[in-house]
């Protein structure tokens, strides 16, 4: 992409009212732009984090077995009803009306949908397991939405859903899908940890874990055993009064540590909570109807962005993870009127674009401190700098994590790339 | 995909209320389901379909150089009310209010947002033209909505929009979408028509063109003449009282024929009708202050599988062009405690797999006639059927459209389906 055209404007300002470093270098980089209170568009370049964010989703959801599909956002106010969550949600469920006065939600996540659509789906033992996923974006009328995208009132969402027929069935694919996360989470770059948490307004009595990405800025405090390795949310009721230094309720050994986090993902096991409630029942082997067991899981893909770079920034700007980065390497061409600059930063840019990998140029016409600044504030992983070496066909090699600088003749600066990025940059 | 595991049900009866082809299939093959009127569940089947359509226009877009973002659906209603369209929308728009009590909209369309947003990003005639778009649930509270996905309340659409500083930039601009549409239609396996429209409740004055799908279930007529090649919706007014035979109005030699299509394209000049409304001015060579003047281009993603199927169908069920078929291949072993036939077909389900070709295998516990019967209905472009000749090595291989039957080895029938499908089909 050349950056000449590219649709993002990085602002000189610092934003108003943007407490959080990721909340501040999605604005400023271009990459987001509020429409309202916590509503936003994802810009070209935020779109682009987003994709590489959800490919990496696709891919774990599948190896686990988990099926994609795409249910509505409009669900009418019934099944909310059925399963008593109208009146838990409160004033953050979004209601409508339709032409025809009838009560719809603005879906905030899908359990009674898709506990309805299995019930009728599938009538016998035969056919389960099954889980099924989707990523959609999702409403929910925070009263004081902020902080960004990590806490809005339209987001985008990553919901899977589990269907068993038996108690250690719902135990697999609770342990399919949590170590499915584990390797999400790790391939965004994520220092995070899994701990045990309390299910909330969602209900369910079989357990419940949450991924928590470890951050000041985050609003879940979380404690944990060096001991015995035990961790847990500090809302969940025993561990709600220690503080630091606090024996572990597990082990009674180890001592307890604080530390903050934001909350990336959550699996829940329901168990029956919902099926029975939407009388989502199946016939079992001797032809007695049951209600099915089920489990859900949750990740906020928007949300996820912006725990990434709470961890992945610097003074100057954004030092994207390469998995999620918007694109691999930034070519700079420091002075676009020089000929010899434009020439090695354009052989450059086909070359590594006909490996499949993703490329900015920066081809625009401004002057060198400005780009350098642009440059470290959107922070892709590889940056060649087209400049005063390229009188004599070299460039710079910056890799951004290291900052480390080599002189390099282009095809040499081409091979670094290519094996530094392989083809896991392709589209 | 073994589909024993695939989440999807055919049913044995039909769907009563389906009128049409396309909603009828799409019920009975298990694609999609209906949440309420209007608003449907994509099942996994239907979700991939919308995905290989997703690819394509994803392609088309990228090569027409336009750039992908995401809005907002809730849109605050003073845009509505800036651009006059709060009142011309009328009921179809769908309203909420918040928990403040501050209005909003449903975005059935969004010209407003985006201009607006242009008029904040691009404040110099040098960061001219861009186009821009994205691919998004819609919402749309139609009165009576009905045919399925042809007329639903919340459906997937395409929408993207072009910023030029003048007339011969926006030509430009609405040529290079017109053309990607072309391919996009092409691509999908539709037997279409470009033709002259009415720009409706949408405003601007430079033109519009609708993409017709052909079908005798359509809603639309279009007059097309055969000497010169005119073409137009009879909702415009030049050609509103032809019959067939009457003179064209072009070229006042040739007979008008009509046809009935289904809409699954628009492209509209709007010039500055959005752009001043909202206000989104840049400065000019000279530091004027102009409104840009903007294209706008949408396809209807949903009801484009529903289109394709109305062309694309046979009395036993679906079937899919190869560029847009949930999965390429058909595997059905006859009888699954047959181990010669589970042998065979496992062999070629991992062989075409390695090649990256979508593969549907059918390893149900069903009798044949419930697999042939399923398989005509899913309609997959290839079909490998293991067999009474798998005792001797051989399965029979049909290519859907044709009905040609062959009976090849394992190897001829690999090689048969991975030349036809190339990488085509890869994920």
């Amino acid at each position: 992409m050349r950056q000449s055209q590219l649709f993002a404007t990085t602002l000189r300002e610092e934003p108003a009212d943007a407490e959080l470093a990721s909340h501040r270098l999605l604005l400023k980089a271009g990459y987001i732009r509020q429409l309202a209170g916590g509503i936003y568009t994802y810009m070209p370049l935020g779109w682009r984090v987003l994709q590489k964010i959800e490919s990496i989703v696709n891919e774990e959801m599948d190896r686990a077995g988990a099926q994609r599909l795409l249910m509505p956002a409009l669900q009418p106010l019934e099944l909310w009803q059925a399963s008593g969550r109208e009146r838990d949600y409160g004033p953050e469920l979004i209601r409508l009306r339709d032409r025809h006065d009838r009560e719809f939600a603005l879906g905030p996540t899908h359990e009674e949908v898709i506990a309805s659509l299995v019930g009728n789906e599938l009538q016998s033992y035969r056919r389960f397991p099954v889980t099924l996923y989707q990523i959609q974006t999702k409403f929910r009328d925070e009263r004081r939405p902020r902080y960004g995208l990590l806490r809005g009132r339209e987001f985008l969402m990553k919901d899977a859903y589990s269907f068993d027929t038996d108690r250690e069935g719902l135990d697999r694919s609770y342990q399919r899908m949590y170590e499915a996360y584990e390797r999400i989470f790790t391939r965004c770059g994520l220092d995070y940890r899994a701990v045990e948490a309390d299910a909330g307004a969602i209900g369910g009595d079989g357990g419940s874990h949450e991924f928590v990405a470890l951050s000041e800025s985050g609003e879940d405090t979380i404690a944990s055993c060096s001991a015995c390795g035990y961790a847990a949310n500090v809302e969940l009721s025993d561990v709600s009064h220690t503080a630091t230094g606090d024996a572990c309720p597990r082990c009674m050994e180890g001592g307890l540590q604080l530390c903050k986090g934001i909350e990336v993902g959550h699996v829940f096991k329901l168990g029956t909570k919902y099926t029975e409630a939407l009388g989502a029942l199946y016939l079992d082997a001797n032809g007695r109807e049951r209600a099915s067991l089920m489990g859900c899981y949750g990740i906020g893909i928007s949300r996820l962005m912006a725990a990434v770079l709470e961890q992945h920034h610097d003074a100057s700007g954004m030092v994207w993870p390469a998995a999620v980065a918007p694109y691999a390497v930034h070519i700079v061409i420091v002075a676009i009127q020089d000929a010899r600059q434009r020439e090695c930063a354009e052989r450059l840019y086909e070359q590594l674009r006909a490996h499949g990998i993703d490329v900015l140029l920066d081809d625009r016409d401004e002057r060198a401190g400005v780009k350098f600044r642009d440059a470290d504030l959107l922070g892709l992983p590889h940056r060649i700098v087209a400049g005063k070496h390229a009188q004599a066909g070299s460039v710079e090699y910056v890799a951004h994590s290291s900052g480390i600088r080599e002189v390099l003749t282009i095809e040499e600066a081409a091979a670094r790339v290519v094996a530094r990025c392989g083809r896991r940059f392709a589209p």
